[in-house]
This record gives structure tokens, sequence and C-alpha cells, in this order.
């Protein structure tokens, strides 16, 4: 529908431009919107036109624009990962106060881990996760717990591409990966020591919902070598039953979560 | 540009689609959706289908849509409402675990006070407070903070309009809320006792941005006659010092906080 010359819709012109903002491009020109997004200037000057409009962009005194309140909260207020942040942070908190480190609340989605929530702003290390930040599935310990409990076709063609090596111990060989998910399923965590940056380790817990499938990965990313994987794992399990009772989850896990594959 | 007959854009179109979902209903059918945005049922399905393609709305299996991971994740990553919040996040945690009640971070927008940040579940008092939830101005700690320290013009456009009484202690008198306005700037903070709901009370400070102008309140919800005002107001206004610095702000607030208007 209401198509433009070139074919692409509005909806595609309107991705084309909040996609130009992010979290170290906040506030742009409309001459520099243009430029980022790709899109003729008039075109550009239009849609921002009516994006104003309706406070879904909003202008700056000194008239660069930024994406609109109303956007945000719009979006904030529908969306299903209110619900699922909401449910799980009161845990979050918990998990952070006692174990002092970063905690991430992460989700599979297109093929790559994305942050949807994170607690806790150690900065003496390296912990690059960030929220609506996204990371790489088998260089991760939320990713390998989230592969680890989706469907075993999924988890074939995931395995069936190259996969980068971005320090000495990520994991790349199929299957090496094959068996580290069956652990990973069997033992109930993931702990993954310096996978994607050499500094720091990540452990992950699987969230399942009410139909026991994996919702999201909850982990906590602490200093290398001082995993202390046995103290944080219970801890880890106890928050992530909590966000699943919360979510309406009623039924038992056969046995343990552990075994709940 | 790309009007329909009706002459609405495109934009104010998805907007009403958006706006469709909320909290309560964070998934429904096409012919639901068409009903709750009073769309045409051809226009509906043809937008919806624009933003399928898009992946800003998803389709569940059953059929019900609902607002897509990806448009949460532009409009998150892209919008300033990051910075400011992950700027107070480490604070309001702090804040959190030593006064144990919820703790929220609220900016004014269209009139209305506009939460972007909860810490706190706590079930045993009424806070009628939530992410992305909209209150009164006038009936909120966090309200009357950020009214308090707005440019005189506003303040006076404000008090201009009715004002709903929701419980004995709500001030709705212009002449009885200006005194109060300028008892929050001298003293640097609102306690509200009871004002929205009667078995709670707001205490809220402004959090000042690096221009020194009100960027948000920061508030804690308690239960009714355990304000302990006197003990939580250093905390919140050592923690909105905090949030400001984060958030660059270098100057010196004349004397203390509580002079700075």
């Amino acid at each position: 529908m209401a198509n433009s010359p070139s074919g692409e819709s509005i909806i595609g012109r309107f991705v084309r431009i909040v996609s130009a903002f992010d979290d170290r491009h906040t506030s742009m020109s409309v001459a520099e919107l243009g430029r980022r997004t790709g899109l003729p200037v008039t075109t550009t000057y239009r849609l921002v036109n009516d994006l104003l409009l309706e406070r879904l962009l909003e202008r700056e005194p000194g008239g660069d624009i930024h994406i609109g309140t109303r956007m945000w909260e719009l979006v904030s207020r529908g969306s299903k990962m209110l619900g699922l942040r909401e449910a799980a942070l009161p845990f979050m908190e918990d998990v952070q106060a006692v174990v002092q480190h970063s905690t991430t609340l992460g989700i599979l989605d297109s093929d790559e881990v994305l942050y949807i929530e994170r607690l806790g702003s150690d900065k003496t290390i390296v912990d690059i996760t960030k929220i609506a930040g996204r990371l790489p599935v088998h260089a991760t310990s939320s990713g390998l717990v989230l592969l680890a409990h989706s469907p075993a076709a999924y988890q074939d063609s995931f395995l069936a591409r190259p996969l980068t090596k971005f320090t000495e111990t990520t994991l790349t060989d199929p299957a090496v990966l094959r068996r580290h998910l069956a652990e990973i399923r069997q033992r109930g965590f993931a702990a993954m020591p310096g996978v994607i940056v050499p500094e720091s380790s990540g452990i992950a817990v699987p969230v399942f919902g009410p139909d026991n499938t994996v919702r999201a990965a909850l982990s906590v990313v602490v200093p290398r070598n001082e995993e202390n994987t046995a103290a944080r794992v219970p801890v880890l399990m106890a928050a992530a039953r909590g966000i699943s009772r919360s979510l309406g989850w009623r039924g038992e896990l056969k046995g343990t979560l552990r075994q709940s594959h």
C-alpha cells in the first residue's frame, strides 16, 4: 500500500529512519538523517514532517531531531517485552544484589542474542552487553543456553554456518558445539570463560515460559578466573524459576530445572 | 505524503495501530485490531501486512499479532530515554536497596508524568505507577517536582485548568498549589501523602541535566504514615546528584541541590 515510485513502502522508509538512530546517534539534523538513510532529501523532509506531526520524532531547540517520547511510550507499553522484563526485574535485582556483577536477560532473535535487560554497572571488568544490544549466539553463555533449548532443526541450521572465533576459547567446531549443547541441557547451565572477550566469563541459565519452551536466558558476567560457578549457578537457577512462575508457569519441570529439556 | 483518501497519513494510521496495543492487550487478531483502531478492514489488513514484512509486527502461531521484537529494539536503541534510564538505573538500584520500596523515574510529557523506569515490586502497598504509564502532574510527588522546576509560563497555563480531586489530600486550588510549588523549589523535594490513592505517599526530588534544567523526577512510593521523609530525602537527593553527574552535569548547583532553582 502507498508505495513510493521506487516501490518501497512508507513503512520500509519509516524503518530506515528509525534505524538511523542508535545509542551513539540519538539526535541528528534532517540532512544527516538523509545521508544515514540514503533516502532522497525531499522524501526525508516529508516523512520527518509526518513523524514530527505524530510526535514519533521530536525537534530540539537547535533543530536536530530525535526519537520522540511518544514513540518510546507506545512501543514500550504495547510490547510483550515489557511483560517479560517486568516479570524478570525483581529476580534480576536479587541476583545482582547477591552476585554483585552484571546481570542480563537475553532472548534469541534473528539468530543473535538480543539483551532486553541489564542490571549492574561494574566498570572494573569488560562487559560488552548492553540493553537492546546484540551479541553472537555461539560466543555468549546466554546464546548457547538459548540454542541448547531450541528445536533440533534450528540447531542444525545454525551449526551449519561458519562461526567466528573471537578468542582462544570460542567454540566454532560444530561437533564440539553439539556436545557442548547437550552438556548445557543436561547440567542446566552454560559457563563460558572468555569466549567473546578474554577478560570476562558468562554464566547463564534458561528461563522457561508457561508452555515449557525457553523464553529467555538469565546470565551474570564476571571477571575471568573469578567464575565461582558452583556458587553462582544455584542463585541463577532459583531466580529463573521465579521468573517462570511470574510468567504464569504452573507445571512442574520434570524433576529439576536441569532435566526439563 | 502518501495520504489515504481520507487524508490521514500512513504514519497516522501506523500510530493508530501501535496505540491499539497496551499492557493488557499485547496481542490480538487482525479483526480485533481493526475494531480497536476504527480503520477499514482492507486498510488494516494491508498495513498489518506491510508491518509484518518489516517485522514491526509479528504473527503468533495461533494467528494473533503483537508488536515485534524489532520495533522494540529499534526504538529502544535509538531513544534518548535509554540514556536517561541507563544513567539512572544504578542509582535507583541503590535507593531501592536502602529504602526497600518502589523507586520510580518520571519525566514530564504532554502535561502528565510518564514513568520511564520503576524498580521494586512491593505488593503490600498501593503503588499505581508502572513503566510507560502516566499519572496526573498535580496528584503525584514526581509531577509536582517536575512542575515546580518548569518555566513560569508553563506553570501558569497548567494551573489555569481544572484539576481533579482524587483524595482528601489532593491539592487543586491554584493559589495553594503555587505556594506549594515554591516550597518544593525551596526545600528541594516534594512529599505528598495520599494525593492519588489514600494508602500511599510519594517523596520525589528533581534530577537536573547538564544545562541545569530539570530532566526527571526520582521518587519513592511508601505506605501512608510510614513516610519517614527526613531519612528518605537525603538518599534521594544524593542519588539524583549521581544521576545528574552521569548525564554529564559538571557545574555546581548553587550551594545545594535545594537552592538550585
